[in-house]
């Protein structure tokens, strides 16, 4: 039934950094990653490492409403860590699973530029807002049998990497690249999804719509840190992104967990 | 007079780490190396960076015979150091200048397996001989106008990264992209070159062939560490490369420097 026009289906698998630094769960989570059929990306996150790192190296971790502060030191730190460590051992399993991974930032063949966050009430230093995404570049190796992966650093333009959350990276380029792909974007969740109640984790809720949302928030089913993660997931929606999923990590196949849709 | 057969130009790069960890040297070389016209690759190394990290990580920097022995804790610094805060700062720098920058380990694409060295009277670690170099990857990324940035880290294709010395990936590389280019390999030297006269910094030999090479290590001119970097020189040009040229990071335009040609 499909026309000349239709675009291919691309799955982009974003997953934190709980799950990076827990060996059995990244292993689960990258042969899972590495099982999924057709075109993929895959953000990681990596905030742990980075503290980790950091304290060893006695740089403090300043933290400003929840947010780490990115001072020059931080930055080398993040840079190190996400970009290094963490990318380049993902890049290393998949390649060791048949998958054609290549590690990104925002300044490899300039695909991401950010602009350093403005100075408000809070500094928070070596902080990237993303500005444009070449969704080009991206495009053009993924139709290339190319599976990237996505640290969560971008680029100034101006010779800096800046320090972006990689939920930012995973919607940015989700968004950009549903103008050529029926892109889903699959966040990985430390359950099994966005849950009736909260209490029994076999109680996922199968679909959320803009519709069901409502009453969902109305009647506190969904509240607290799912009430971002949602507005994001609709916020991509609204974007082009044809399917939100939140999912365990060990669980990215069809159809598990939350399947969030307009 | 070209026929259509004809390799294209390519300069093969390899800086150092005392280059590196310097901001005013290395913002030199990547001035000189963006200034480059035609096709290009860069190669770091990052050896004194990674000593400082690791110690200030309380891990003691193992050398056996001159060489550093990569234990487990070791790989992380370096996969980190070498693959994240080096390869990504050059990158960065160099798309600032207009050069579509590509930071590259081994597991990247998958584009150089090695093995990992075998324990004979040292154990040397986690350090990887080359194997293969996948041409095509390369190539096909130069052809488009990427110009890639080499990490001295390989793959060894079953999930682990590996620490080859930069000076291989080097020759590994130009010799491999000789297949299809018109190599000339570039080492970055702390002198302008090979010198008639040690204390005599101006008295460079522009020419050294294997016939001249012979007489100038036969009169002593040529000893000590010159001797492997002339050694793989030769054998860089007899698998293929046209010319390697051994020059200061702030002069590597046409002409400075030593040339060695067969």
């Amino acid at each position: 039934m499909g026309t000349a026009m239709e675009k291919q289906a691309l799955t982009l698998v974003k997953v934190g950094g709980a799950v990076v630094e827990d060996p059995a769960s990244l292993a689960g989570l990258l042969s899972g990653f590495a099982a999924l059929p057709g075109l993929k990306v895959l953000v990681h996150g990596g905030g742990r490492a980075a503290t980790r790192v950091s304290e060893a190296l006695g740089i403090e971790s300043k933290m400003v409403n929840g947010r780490r502060v990115t001072d020059e030191k931080t930055l080398e730190v993040v840079t190190m860590v996400y970009g290094g460590l963490v990318n380049k051992r993902i890049v290393a399993s998949l390649q060791a699973q048949g998958v054609n991974a290549l590690g990104l930032t925002g300044a490899d063949l300039g695909y991401m530029l950010s602009d350093k966050r403005l100075v408000g009430e809070v500094d928070y230093g070596w902080v990237g807002d993303v500005r444009s995404v070449d969704v080009s570049v991206l495009a053009d190796l993924i139709s290339r049998g190319v599976v990237p992966v996505l640290a969560p650093l971008t680029y100034d333009g101006a010779g800096h990497l800046l320090n972006t959350n990689a939920d930012t990276i995973a919607s940015e380029a989700a968004k950009a690249l549903a103008a050529c792909f029926d892109v889903t974007l699959v966040y990985c969740f430390e359950k099994k999804g966005v849950l009736e109640d909260a209490s029994d984790e076999e109680s996922v809720i199968p679909l959320i719509t803009r519709e069901s949302y409502g009453s969902l928030v109305s009647s506190g089913v969904v509240s607290g840190g799912m009430l971002p993660k949602l507005d994001n997931a609709f916020a991509a929606l609204s974007a082009g992104v044809s399917e939100v999923r939140i999912t365990r990590s060990d669980a990215l196949g069809a159809g598990a967990g939350t399947s969030v849709r307009l």
